[in-house]
Order: structure tokens, then C-alpha cells, then sequence
């Protein structure tokens, strides 16, 4: 066996179709793409509107089980099950989020899959791509700016300064920007308060981009947004600033997917990438729908692990999109099994089949939660070279004895000939059509029951607590007219639990709710357990130091 | 006599050529342009490079009287004259500015010509256009991470906390972030300083780009940037941040320049946009050197008027470029000179020779100013309709009077055919050869030398003043070895003086320099004359608050 060449080989090695091709594939006339260069298109606004009587394909979402520093491979799953699709004769797109270009610079590489699952131009992809985050950051600074100007003149709106709660973004690591206080320098620049600000990802703006479902829908959203309280607490929203309508315009590229391909020139939709902790972390609404429309089976994911992106991507993206998924993937590793199952990451390439069993349970669990709403499970095992026989047979044995399938994928190295047996099943799963999807909770729950219900039957809370003033801000959101909106949890992504270092499927722990948010334009209330960084830093040798242009101007250090 | 529909209507009716089309004319293969849509271009790195054997075209600068409320036409010129220099068949290409993005949601609207004489399309390249701004944004910003991450991690080089003159950047006019005081937050976000935001085109990166020939030049200047100094005055470069390459990387695709077309079909480069006050105010120069590959004619301007925007065309632009510009037009108005000569804006449609003559001093001083680099001057009066026909006779004679001639030009109303006898006269000068250009200064002249050369000889300064630590200044940059750099004056840009308020040809005034600074990446040095706003603010009701999306999905009340 060769070895496989670094991502960043492959990736420069594909053959690239012309994005009209790509297009015209799913019926697109070229008319109706517009491109950035020759090889990532936008679909225009009214082909998109043009497609409202098609029927929907059917929707495939890959989700994983915790993450862990072994790596799981949920993106290059993603990528490679849409190609298995495609190879097997259905018409499959593939929806995946926008990696942000900020975290690049620190230590991550880029995030648009692996090996012979990829999405392509990977380097474009990963830096401004067709400016959507950029039109993001904007817009968001557009609303801070307007709302320091509004203060500037007068403030006849009566924002109270110590009540603002919309910050400014940037689309990079620096944690520099976390806290500051301005404006300073005296009358000719304001009056000084405590903001800061928080990576684009994380703005409300980008929820809102991805939950819209048309312009029109996104200029009431960014309308609706909060932008602080007055002094007897009423909010103060964007459309009282005027600001919504010039937000929308700075945002109307951006609402429209971006079409490119993977390595083996099927299409995929890389749109929309917002957090999966302070927001709900799936691709554009607009994409998924658009996919939906041009293709037999679209295959999506969400981000972290299921606990918290199948989650939110169930009960707050499909729940308000009116999405019904037909089959979920959950994507393991024997790696990240037995990590979970107690071995240290030197130890992962030996095999251990005992601990690979008791980290069986984080899967178990995932695949538990995934069927109380309703939609069939598939578990993808993404093979990497040093998984055996016997530890394979044992993660299939595990999955078996609670009625799912697990099948062993090796796109990584092989592509769509490694993932056919996983895009069968998944298209016989589809077909049978078993899925029943519902989610978690219904509309008309108080916030805190639906936290709650979250909390006890996703992550397996035996309590959930919150101080006296969280109870109350909730009962105000109620009292405000937004208690029929999901909530969006923030946890860590590594445990069920609160705990980051509480691996495999732990229950009865306390989950704190610390403070709850109001996303109002995006529509959902923020409740955060634990500390939650909504802007990053870099690392003492943050990667920005090795990436730079080589001789043929090719970016190096990136990946 | 019809009336002239808004420039926005006009733009949205324009017959915009595909832009692989507008290529074509200038024999730049599909495969050479980078789509932006099917009416905006990049054009490869592969392509310019492979023209430096060709012959140049013919260079002409675009410059005007100093700028009053009354507005001169600068920009609707340019286009103007590049229409109609293709009108009597020359091949020309116009080379403009990017407008910033930021300014458009304060006062003023777009900034692609005006009338029958615009570059298209508007919205666009007044909003994102290509994301060359949002890419100096982001490298800017990235140095700054990397700069306070680097204090973090221990401040190696020893980064004197309070000399660090790298700030950040933001396209948006947000006074609030003129002055802030950050990280704040504790050991985890980092150590508190004095720190600010400037606009984006204020950014030094911004000067380097429409400075550099090529990435590999780009690279080299950026990593030249100082950053601060250390305790011993030492300078800290971004290159000892390792920061340069990454910097690089982020503005690869801005380094090429944006291709669109006028109303009439004629090829632009619209490319770089640095602020004219604390940078030289010109497009890039790999716009320009590509466009005179390409063309018979290049058309470009300079920002505000000559005594700023020309000046420094020829001190920095074309002395570093090694480019020489064969004539250049001074546009001026009858209404500015009216002004000029005294009478209010209320009054400027009335006729009034008398105040006309004696505004057109301001004319005149402009016209022995350029003839100072050797390089002959035609006057293009930009037509109102307000005007009379003796009022123009007199801007005529008094031009005749100076030995240059002052041409009528309706452009504005009447597209290339209302500015034929310009481009005819233009092209004459130019082919007559008689241009000997030659900058105000010798490189090795000491800086402070430089500056009182340009106070004395373009401001028509009596004196030229400066605190003892200024000087000292100067000769520590001199002594870094930074003395041959020419000298970038930032001035009012409404008066020859410091004082916006003296209009006309004022002489025998003080110029006091306020503050240098030294731009090492750009290679200049900047004197500070009275007070300049790097970062603008917005006005008590911004424009964004009238900028929406109309039902038909068009931006409306960006201009």
C-alpha cells in the first residue's frame, strides 16, 4: 500500500472541473451562476426562487461522537459519503460549512475534508473564498458603529451604556480585542464604555444568514436583532437604529450559496458557518433547501459531536426550515473510541480492544440520542491504517447488538470506491423511508424546561441548575414574547457532561446554566454552561509564522 | 434639453459587455482574467508577468483645483477622457481608485464617476467589489494579533509597550474605535496598552500594495513595516514577527488588478485606494504599468488636488515606479473658482465673472505647479449646467493667458462625444513628446529638506516649522538609513495652506509639521501638517439609515 500524499498535494492535484460544468450537472444555467474565478460560483437569487415547486431530495446528516484530539473525520466523511452517493448512481450534493479564516493563522489547518475526500480549491475555501465572512464582519461593525454614532449624537434612543450588548467582530484570532474600553480621547469621540469584540463566527449575524430563508426574510431577522436594554430594560433593537436595511445590502452576496466541487468533481454547497456553541453550528438554510431542490440526496453535517450539532441542527435549523432528515450517520473511530475508552494518544496506534469496547459507550449513547428523534442511524467507521481486524469487528458487534449498522469507510485513502458499502445502506435507509423525524421539545415549553429536557435526555443530566437572576432573565425573554424560541446550549464539545476531560457517556452530573443570551434575529436563546470563548488566541508559535508563497506562488503552511 | 437621469439609474441602464469581452480588447486571453461575476475580472499574476518586453503607452494624469463643496468631477473626468480618447480611436484604459466601503453608509455616495461618464458596475465596486479592501483588512489585522500575541507569549524582541505604532484597521467609519485601551480581561487576554483603529485605506498595507511590483516586492515591503520600537528606540519589523509571508498570503489575490468597464464599454483598472493625505492617493502601480502594456493611453488621477494628489503622483508613484506621464489635466469648474473667488454655494449659479476671475489664481498656481515637473498641462472645464458662456470665455482666457489651453468638456451629460476636443488636445501634447518630467526632489536631499522643497515650492509656504523632537526624529530616521525616502505631506487638501478655510492662492504662510512617521514598508515618510482624521466618523444621520434593498433585490440610497 502507497502511502497517501499530504491534503494539500492531493487538493493541487485534482482536476478541477470548470464550475459551469459542475453546475450544469445539476441543471444550472450557467447564466444563473455567478463566479468567482473559474472555479466557485454563487447561484443567483432568482434561480433559487425559480426552484419553490420542485420536490425535495432526501436529506442525509453526518454528525460524529465527542471529538477528541484523535480526530474523527466527520467533514472528510461528509465529502467522501457524497461522492459514494454519486458513485453509485444517485444525483448527490454535498453541504458543508465555511471554515473561518482567523483560526487558520493559529493552529488549525483548513476544514475542508481530508485525503481523497476533499472540497476544492481548498486554499480558497479556507482564506476569503467569495467574501461571505468578510460580509459578515461588515455588516456586524456596521450595526456597532451605528450604534456608538447613535449614542454620539444624542442618544435619543436611551440606550443605557452599561446595557449594550452588541459587540464588534473580526474575523481573525486576537485575543487582544476580547476586553477594551472605549471610546477615549474626550468629546469628538464618545462617551467610553466597557465592549470588545468576538470572532465573526460567532456573530449573531452569521446565525441569522444561515437560518434566513430569503433577503427578505434576512432584513426582518437583522431588524429584530437586540442591540442593548434602556435603563428600565426594554430592548433596544437594530430597526430602531435604521441599520437593518444597509446590513441586508452589505449581506446579499453573501445570502447566496457558493457552489464547488470535491476531488471527484461531484458538487458540493459550502455556505455558512457559524459556531456550534453559542450558535447552532450547520451550513446556510438556504443552501441545504437549494441542494435539496437539484439533487436526489444531500448530504450535510453539523458541527462538534451529535450532543450538541445534531441537536441544534434537529431542534433549532430543521424544527424552523421545516427540514425532515431521512437517515443520520454518526461518524466514529476505533482512534477516538478507544481515547474514549480510556488510552492515551501515544498509545492509539496499538491495539486494545478492551478499551476500545468501554469507549464504545460515548457511541452508544450518541446513537440512543440520535433515534429519540426519530430519524435511522448509520455508524461510518473512518479507517485509519492502524485500526486491526479485531477492533473493527468489535465497534460492528457494539453497533449491531443495539440494531445499527457499522460500516467500515476508507474514502480517506480510497475515495468514493472506499464508502460505497455506507452510501448503499444510506440510500436503502432513505428509500424505506422509516424515518419519522420530530424534535426534542415542543415550541410552547417554558426556556427552561427545554433546557432542561435537553440537558436530561441529550447530555444525561441528573440536575440542571441556574442562579435566581438566569431564571429571571429567562422569565423575561418569556414575558418579551421570545419564549416560543429554541434554545442553543454551549457546552463543551469534548463530554456529555460539562467536563471536558469526562469522557465515554457519563450521566447524572449537574449542568450550571451560568447565563443565558438573547438572540433574537437569529431566533433562539443562548444558554451557556461553562466558560465559552467566543474569541479565540493564538498559540505561542501560531502557524501564520510557516505559512507564506512559495517560488511558483503556491500557499505554503496552511495545512 | 433632456434632464440627465441620477447616476444610479444611468448605471443600471448601461449595456455592460461580458466582461471576458472587455478583455478581448485588450487581447487578455479567458484563461488570463479571474471572474468576479460576469462584469468584474482579475487578472493573472502569469499574464502580467509575461508582457514586460512590451512597449508603454502613453501616460496621463488626472488632477484638479483644490477641492471645494462645489465638487470639480475628478473621477467623471478620468473616465471621461479614456472614453474619449477610444471615441477618436486610441486604445486607452482608465485607471481609478477603489472606493472604501466605510464612507459610503456616512455622507457620501459612491465614488465611480458620475453621469455619462462611469465606471460599472457601481454598486459593486462601491460595496465588496473584489474584497480587496476586506484582504488589507485582514492582514493588517493579522499583523496586530501577532503583534499583542507576541507580547503574550513573553515579548521576546522586547517590544516597548508604549511605542508600538502598529494599530488596527476596520472599512467603516466608527469614531468609537479611534482610541481604546485594551486587552483588558486579565493574564488571559493579555497586557492593557493605548491602542486605536484607522480605516482601512489609512492602512500603511494599503500604500504597499499600490506600491509593490510584484509578490515577491509585496512581501519584502511588508515585512519592512515597523511595528514599534523597543525601550532603545530600535525598530521591531514585521519580518521579525515571521508575520510578513501570512501577510502576504492573505493579499495575494488583491496584488492583481480588478478589470471592469465604463457605460461605454471601455476597459478600467480599478485598483488600491490608500488615503491621499497619509499615503501618496494613487491606484497601484500594477495596475498602471499593466495598463500601459496594454494601451496606447493610460488615464488615471491622483487624489484631492495637485498641490497634494499630483505632487505626490510624481515624488512617489512615478519616481518609484520609474513611470513618465507625457501630460496632465487640471480639472476645475466654474463653480469651484466662483468659490475660489468668494462667493457662497447658495450663489453659485449666478453668473459672476468678476469672482470667477478672481478665483482662478487657485487655477493658475495649480498650472505652474505641474509645469515644475516638466510635464505640460491642459485644463478641462467640467461643464454645469449653470454655467455661462462668458464665464467660461474667462476661464478660456485666463488659461490662454498662462499658455495652456482650457477646454470645455460635457462628459457628464454627453458621455465620450462631449469630450472629444480634450481627448484630441491630450493625445497631441502626448504625441508631440514635449513632456520632460523630472520629480521636485533629489532622493539625497535630508528629509526635512524635502519637506520645506514641497512647502515652499508647491504650498508656496513662507516657513516651515517644527518642535526640536520632530527634527530629531527625522534625523533618527535618517540615520536608520531611511533619508533617501521621499516625503508624503498630509495637508488639508482645501487650501495651498494648513488652514482649509483660505481658498485661492494663498503664499507667505507657516506650515508647521506636527508629527512624522515613518512608513518603511511603503517607503515614505510622512509630515503631519495640522489635524488628520485616520479613522472618519459617521454623520448624526448616516446614509446607511436610507441604503435598503428594494423589492426588486437593488440596493437603493447608496447614492
Amino acid at each position: 500500500m502507497g502511502a497517501v500524499p499530504s491534503d494539500i498535494e492531493i487538493a493541487r492535484a485534482a482536476r478541477k472541473q470548470p464550475i459551469f460544468e459542475i453546475g450544469a450537472k445539476l441543471g444550472i444555467p450557467a447564466e444563473s451562476l455567478v463566479p468567482y474565478g473559474h472555479d466557485k460560483a454563487k447561484i443567483s437569487p432568482d434561480f433559487i426562487a425559480a426552484q419553490k415547486g420542485r420536490p425535495d431530495g432526501k436529506l442525509i446528516l453526518v454528525t460524529a461522537i465527542n471529538p477528541t484530539p484523535a480526530g474523527e473525520g466527520k467533514t472528510t466523511t461528509t465529502v467522501g459519503l457524497g461522492d459514494g452517493l454519486n458513485r453509485i448512481g444517485k444525483r448527490a450534493i454535498i453541504c458543508v460549512r465555511e471554515p473561518s479564516l482567523g483560526p487558520c493563522f493559529g493552529v488549525k489547518g483548513g476544514a475542508a475534508g481530508g485525503g481523497y475526500a476533499q472540497v476544492v480549491p481548498m486554499e480558497d475555501i479556507n482564506l476569503h473564498f467569495t467574501g461571505d465572512f468578510h460580509a459578515i464582519t461588515a455588516a456586524h461593525n456596521l450595526l456597532s458603529a451605528m450604534v456608538d454614532n447613535h449614542i454620539y449624537w444624542g442618544n435619543a434612543l436611551d440606550l443605557d451604556l452599561r446595557r449594550i450588548t452588541w459587540k464588534r467582530v473580526m474575523d481573525m484570532n486576537d485575543r487582544a480585542l476580547r476586553q477594551i474600553v472605549g471610546p477615549l480621547g474626550g468629546v469628538s469621540n464618545g462617551f467610553a464604555r466597557e465592549t470588545g469584540f468576538d470572532i465573526t463566527v460567532a456573530s449573531e449575524i452569521m446565525a441569522i444568514l444561515c437560518l434566513a430563508t430569503d433577503l427578505k426574510d434576512l432584513e426582518a431577522r437583522l431588524g429584530a436583532i437586540i442591540v442593548g436594554y434602556r435603563r428600565d430594560r426594554t430592548p433596544v433593537f437594530a430597526r430602531d437604529l435604521k441599520a437593518d436595511g444597509a446590513m441586508a445590502v452589505l449581506l446579499k452576496d453573501a445570502m447566496q450559496p457558493n457552489l464547488v466541487q470535491t476531488l471527484e468533481n461531484n458538487p458540493a454547497f459550502v455556505h455558512g458557518g457559524p459556531f456550534a456553541n453559542i450558535a447552532h453550528g450547520c451550513n446556510s438554510v438556504v443552501a441545504t433547501r437549494t441542494a435539496l431542490k437539484l439533487a436526489d440526496y444531500v448530504v450535510t453535517e453539523a458541527g462538534f459531536g451529535a450532543d450538541l450539532g445534531a441537536e441544534k441542527f434537529f431542534d433549532i435549523k430543521c424544527r424552523k426550515a421545516g427540514l425532515s432528515p431521512s437517515a443520520a450517520v454518526i461518524v466514529a473511530t476505533v482512534r477516538a473510541l478507544k481515547m474514549n475508552g480510556g488510552v492515551a494518544k501515544p498509545d492509539l496506534s496499538q491495539e486494545n480492544v478492551e478499551a476500545l469496547r468501554a469507549g464504545c459507550v460515548n457511541l452508544g449513547r450518541h446513537i440512543e440520542n440520535l433515534q429519540k428523534f426519530g430519524v435511522p442511524v448509520v455508524v461510518a467507521i473512518n479507517h485509519f491504517s492502524s485500526d486491526t481486524e479485531a477492533e473493527v469487528a468489535a465497534v460492528k458487534a457494539y453497533a449491531a447488538a443495539l440494531g445499527v449498522e457499522a460500516i467500515l469507510c476508507r474514502h480517506w485513502a480510497d475515495g468514493s470506491a472506499g464508502i460505497e458499502d455506507l452510501a448503499r445502506r444510506v440510500a436503502q435507509i432513505a428509500e424505506d423511508g422509516t424515518a419519522r423525524f420530530k424534535p426534542l421539545y415542543a415550541d410552547d415549553l417554558s426556556l427552561f424546561s427545554k433546557i432542561e429536557k435537553v440537558a436530561r435526555e441529550i447530555y444525561r443530566a441528573g440536575e440542571v441548575t441556574a442562579e435566581r437572576a438566569v431564571l429571571a432573565q429567562l422569565r423575561s425573554f418569556e414575558e418579551q414574547g421570545y419564549g416560543h424560541l429554541p434554545v442553543c446550549i454551549a457546552k463543551t464539545q469534548y463530554s456529555f457532561s460539562t467536563n471536558p476531560d469526562l469522557l465515554g457517556a457519563p450521566s447524572g452530573h449537574v449542568v450550571p446554566v451560568r447565563e443565558v443570551r438573547l438572540s433574537a434575529g437569529a431566533g433562539f436563546v443562548v444558554a451557556i454552561t461553562g466558560e465559552i470563548r467566543t474569541m479565540p488566541g493564538l498559540p505561542r508559535s501560531p502557524s501564520a509564522e510557516r505559512i507564506r508563497l512559495n517560488a511558483e506562488g503556491h500557499v505554503e503552511g496552511l495545512f
